[in-house]
Parts: structure tokens; C-alpha cells; sequence
């Protein structure tokens, strides 16, 4: 049947109809109602935070990856050095981008399958006097893997140093406090846990750093100082907003705060993860992380052992169920992703794992 | 009532319905079907300029100046020298963007109420032989003013200098044909002629100019020839795509091609103008351009002398009756625009002439 599939993907990933029904309205983005409606969506950011009165929070067009990259151009000084703490494809990303922009950058390898380590951070802090910031990934997309947020700030904050959080997967729904946490800056994206449609990243700034940032970007677009100044002057994006990505962002969040807030949202989201953990281990699929480690946001699970697999063909016979899973990105093993993140809950994933088995069955394949 | 407002701005526009309603549909970004989507769209792109066998074009997540930012990042070398013809807000703007990411930029300030000129640049590539590339306004939007694309680029094809265009807010409409015209890179976004929704750029690329591209770029996600290079490999967006954004383009797309492609486009927004001229002329509004240098684009006229006159309350006179003005951006002038492009046709712009004279009327005031 022609109906849309089921997205378990970490963003893009399935929104509700009422998102979706928020773009079919054409904004003048100069206009007095889309002003009203960006300030109404960041103080609804903030709130998520309780960053009122301590950070600001600027959106930026494009997708969350520019997000990160502005927030490093912005925040890290032009002879800044910024320590990435690198267990994932993230990581790698988020080191990789800040070393092309011309930032002094230091990469702290460290297992896939662990999270990183506060202790090896606080003694590289006390080896390496010349760090300025610290760039962290709190869940890792790239295996699932949830990285102690509070003991990586704890250890910053002891040391003086910036912390830049990557919280891209797991803002709306894991905790993050900034009257607890102390960070520099905080990434995330329209697409992810508040389950808005892809376009559109926000970086919340701790204000007292804020005031340092101008002239350190590199770029005129992802300089989030300029982007801050011209928003709090005129009410306006600097540049062409995407109008319909932040309508649908801020009916999305109406509808995050009807629910709960952030913890109705984790609520759901544990409980999606623990009905798809549940029965994916009744099929006999074996998950890459242990329990500890898994945030509920993205199970990788390791292929089946099944010589015959080819994650192509399986993928597709999931897909014909109404089901689009995500491909593995481990380079050592064969593995594959499941989101437990969108506008699903547990029936889903509960039928997300029996389309898995039909297609297992299908394919003649044993996990 | 509260109908949808028609926007006479240079984008965001007004879509149409149908374009607005393919954004009803979750799609997985690494999806065979958002592939399809994605090279369907790529296809079409490069068919309205011709560049097929001579060019490739590579979208870009966020508005049309990042894709500008990011066509200036991956085209002109680190050690280039860029000359920018100034004859306005959007030049001024790329000449900035171009410096701070540490381009050498050389700007050749022009009169904004007329076009750059072809022997000035000639004079100066004469003079200049360090200058490697050329950036260039199509129609610079700050104005309206058209500028003379084949002029300029048969001078710098003479000289051997490489031609960056923005054609933002001429692309689908004023005739491009890269069989005719030589250039590097030509940018434009999704949410202007062609009548999509905002949230994406795209730079057509000389595929001879490609090649020497790679390891340009100061910035990841603005990587030009990455994000190709990534594209030609697995047909998916490097980072996450605004997906709905992108089937909103595609749907435009459709739309733009069953209307009879560009020509039947520009003879749209001629009549468009046309109305608008003759109707504003009718009031006693005088344009800021002479006739001849007027592109069917955008129309910026003098404010009216009556010196009662305030931007903001004629503005929200002509929203009360369903029209969505634009301010103007001359410094030294009192000006407001109004765009004749979008989803509308010359009775939207006498309903909006006539909305305009009823304003006036309520607000006491003479053109």
C-alpha cells in the first residue's frame, strides 16, 4: 500500500500530521508575525534548558552539522585549541571540521564501544595546559552510545575550560540543565527529539562568553554573534529563513509541551527503545552496546551472522512492511541502526520488530 | 479575514498549494526514494541552464547566501584575488563574505541606480592582472536593477578570469544559457523563481573548474566539492538534508516546467511588472530605476513626499488588505519594494495596486 513508512531513523524521522499541516502557510519573513513567531519558538528553546537569564539561543539555517560548525567558529578563539573527545562518527566530524576552519585542534581517541572518559580528560586537562575548549558529543549517533554529560562538564568547569556539547540526538529528551551544567555552548537541530521536519539548527551561547565572539568567525553565514546582534535588534533571521522548516519547528514544540516536556518525551522514547531491545532479542538480534552504555535514542545492533545477509535486500524487505531502518556506521563490523526517536511509540516499534521478523523469514535468514 | 496574506517580497514567496502539499511526507534522507528525488531534481536544475555535459550543480542545506559563501569557499583558490562589482546591498554582502573568510577581495564600487559596467571591469582587469575571478549580481535585489550577465562575462572570458554569478533572484526567470555564457559557479536557492520554499541553495559548477576544487574550502559544511563528490558516489546529501524543502522544490519544479519552463516564467513576472508600473504610476508612485534598467523582479519605489508618510503604518494598511510589502535598502533614499515574483499573476498585482491606493486613502495620504 502506497501509506507512508515508518521512520526509525535519527532525524529525518516521522513528525505528526499537525507538524506537517504547520507548513502549508507561505511567512513573510520580514513580517511582524514571523517575528513573533521566532520569539516565541526561542523562548520555548530556552525553557527546554532552563537558559533563561544564563545563555541565549540562536537559531541558524541549514542542517545541524552547520550548527556545529558555526558553534565552534563562534565560540573557539582563532588561536583557541579545542580538545575532542572521539568515540564515534561525530567526533570524528566535529574535530574534523574545526581543524579546516583553521582551529588548533586535539583529537582524544577513544574506544567505540566505551563511552568517553572524564578521567582521561581531566588528566589530558592537566597535561595540556594550552586547551582552551572542549568539543563533546553527548550521544553518539554513530553507535548509540550515551557519554557522561555531567562529569565531562564537571571536570571542565573545574579546569576553566569551554565546553562545546554536540547535543544534536538527544536534546528534548535526555537532561540537560544549564543551572547544573555549565557549558559554553550547546548544539541541536529541528529535525531530532523535538520532532520538527530537517532545516534548521540552534545553538544556545552561555552569555558571558557571548559577549567575546565577535570577529571570530571565519564566516559571514554561521557567524552566530552577527546572527545574535541582528536577531535581538531587528526580530529578524539575518539571512532568508527557512519560514516553512520553522513553523513546523514551532508547532512541533506546542505539541512537546502539551505532552510533557522533556520528560514525557524520554519517558516515550525509553519506552520505545525498550519494547524494540525486547524484541529484537526475541528474534535473536544481538545489540552492539551494552545496557548501560545505550541511550534511547538509536539501537546499533550487529548484522546476523547469517552468511547470506546483505544489508540491502533486508533493508528493502523492512521497507516493503512500512519500516525504513538506517545503515551501521562502524567500519570494523556489519551492523545496522534503529531509531527510537519521531512521533512513534511503542505499537510501532512493537511492529517495527515484527515486520523484522517477517523479513528475516522472508529472506530465509536466521539472526 | 485571515487568509493566507500574498507575499510580494523577493523570497519568501507566495507557492502554490500544490507546492505546499508535498511537504505532507516523511522522507528517510538515505532512502532509494529521497535518491530519486534528489537526481530528479539535479537533473532539472541543470537543464534549465543548459550546463548538461559542461556543468554540474550541487544543492546546499540553508539560505541562498551560505550557497554564495560556499561557491566563493570551493571555487576561488586561497591564494585567488576576487573582484566584486558593487552596485548594491547583495554585492556588498559577497564582497564581505569573501574577506572575512579570507579571500583577497577588491570591491569596485558602481552608482547603485545603474548597472555595472562592462569597460569599467574591462579598465580594470587591464590593470589588475593579480585579479582572478570576478563575483557578480545578476539582478541585485537591494535595487531591482538587472545587470548585464553576457557583457560581463564576455569580458572576463577575454581576460581568462573566472565568473562567480549570484543569480539568486533571476534563476528560472532571466534567460541563463551556459552554451552562451561562460562561468565558474552560478547560485541560486529554492525559494525564489522557481517558487519553492526556502531552506536551500544550489551553485552550478563548471565541471573543467571542479576538478581543481578539492581542499578549498575553509569550512565542511560548506565543501562544495565534497558535498559533490559525496552526491556522484551514493546519489544521498553529505549531512542531513531539509527534506521537505527539497520535495517542495521538486513539486515547484514540475510546476515550472508544465508552465512552459523559464520563458513562460519571465513572461509571467513581465506582465507581473507591467501591471505594477502602470498601476503605480496611476497612484503617483515614481521607481526608483529608469525603465531600461528595471528586471521584472522586484521594484523599489520612492516613498511618497507627503511627509506624514511612515513606513510601518502604510505597511500594515496594505497587510490589512492582504498584501505583504517589502522595506526598502537604499541608504541615502526613503524606499519600499514589491516583489512581482511567486505564485501570483497580474491580477494579484492590480488587487495589490488597488489595496495600495486604499491605504493611501486611509491613511490621508498623497504619492
Amino acid at each position: 500500500m502506497d501509506r507512508d513508512a515508518i521512520l526509525l531513523t535519527p532525524g529525518p524521522l516521522t513528525t505528526t500530521l499537525r507538524t506537517k499541516l504547520a507548513m502549508l502557510r507561505d511567512w513573510g519573513s520580514w513580517d511582524a508575525d514571523f517575528v513573533a513567531l521566532t520569539a516565541e519558538l526561542r523562548r520555548a528553546l530556552l525553557a527546554i534548558v532552563h537558559g533563561e537569564g544564563s545563555h541565549v539561543v540562536v537559531p541558524l539555517q541549514g542542517s545541524g552539522t552547520f550548527a556545529v560548525e558555526a558553534a565552534v567558529a563562534t565560540v573557539v578563539p582563532r588561536d583557541g585549541h579545542m580538545l575532542v573527545l572521539d568515540n564515534g562518527a561525530y567526533c570524528k566530524r566535529l574535530g574534523r571540521l574545526a581543524t579546516l576552519m583553521g582551529r588548533r585542534t586535539t583529537i582524544m581517541a577513544q574506544p567505540e564501544d566505551q563511552a568517553v572518559s572524564p578521567e582521561a580528560l581531566d588528566a589530558k586537562l592537566r597535561e595540556d595546559a594550552s586547551i582552551t575548549h572542549v568539543g563533546f558529543i553527548h550521544c553518539e549517533t554513530g553507535t548509540g552510545v550515551l557519554n557522561p554529560l555531567a562529569a565531562v562538564a564537571a571536570v571542565c568547569a573545574h579546569h576553566g575550560k569551554g565546553l562545546i556539547i554536540d547535543a544534536m540526538s538527544s536534546f528534548g529528551a535526555l537532561p540537560v540543565d544549564a543551572r547544573e551544567i555549565s557549558f559554553d555552548a550547546l548544539v541541536a537541530a529541528s529535525g531530532k527529539c523535538l520532532e520538527g521536519v530537517p532545516g534548521m539548527g540552534f545553538v544556545f551561547i552561555r552569555q558571558a562568553v557571548l559577549a567575546g565572539c565577535e570577529g571570530r568567525s571565519h564566516s559571514l553565514a554561521m557567524d552566530l554573534f552577527d546572527q545574535h546582534v541582528y536577531m535581538q535588534k531587528t526580530g529578524q533571521w539575518r539571512f532568508t529563513p527557512p519560514t516553512h522548516v520553522v513553523a513546523a519547528l514551532a508547532e512541533a514544540v506546542r505539541q512537546f509541551d502539551e505532552e510533557g516536556g522533556r520528560p514525557a518525551r524520554l519517558a516515550r522514547y525509553t519506552e520505545n527503545c525498550r519494547a524494540l531491545l525486547d524484541g529484537m532479542a526475541a528474534l535473536g538480534f544481538r545489540p552492539f552496546l551494552p545496557p548501560a552504555l545505550q541511550a534511547p535514542i538509536i539501537v546499533t545492533f550487529h548484522a546476523p551472522s547469517d552468511p547470506a545477509f546483505e544489508f540491502k535486500s533486508f533493508y528493502d524487505a523492512v521497507k516493503r512492511r512500512g519500516f525504513i531502518l538506517y545503515p551501521g556506521k562502524l567500519t570494523q563490523l556489519e551492523t545496522f541502526r534503529v531509531g527510537c526517536i519521531g512521533a512513534i511509540g511503542a505499537n510501532e516499534m512493537r511492529q517495527a520488530v515484527q515486520a523484522i521478523g517477517e523479513a528475516m523469514r522472508e529472506l530465509g535468514l536466521n539472526a
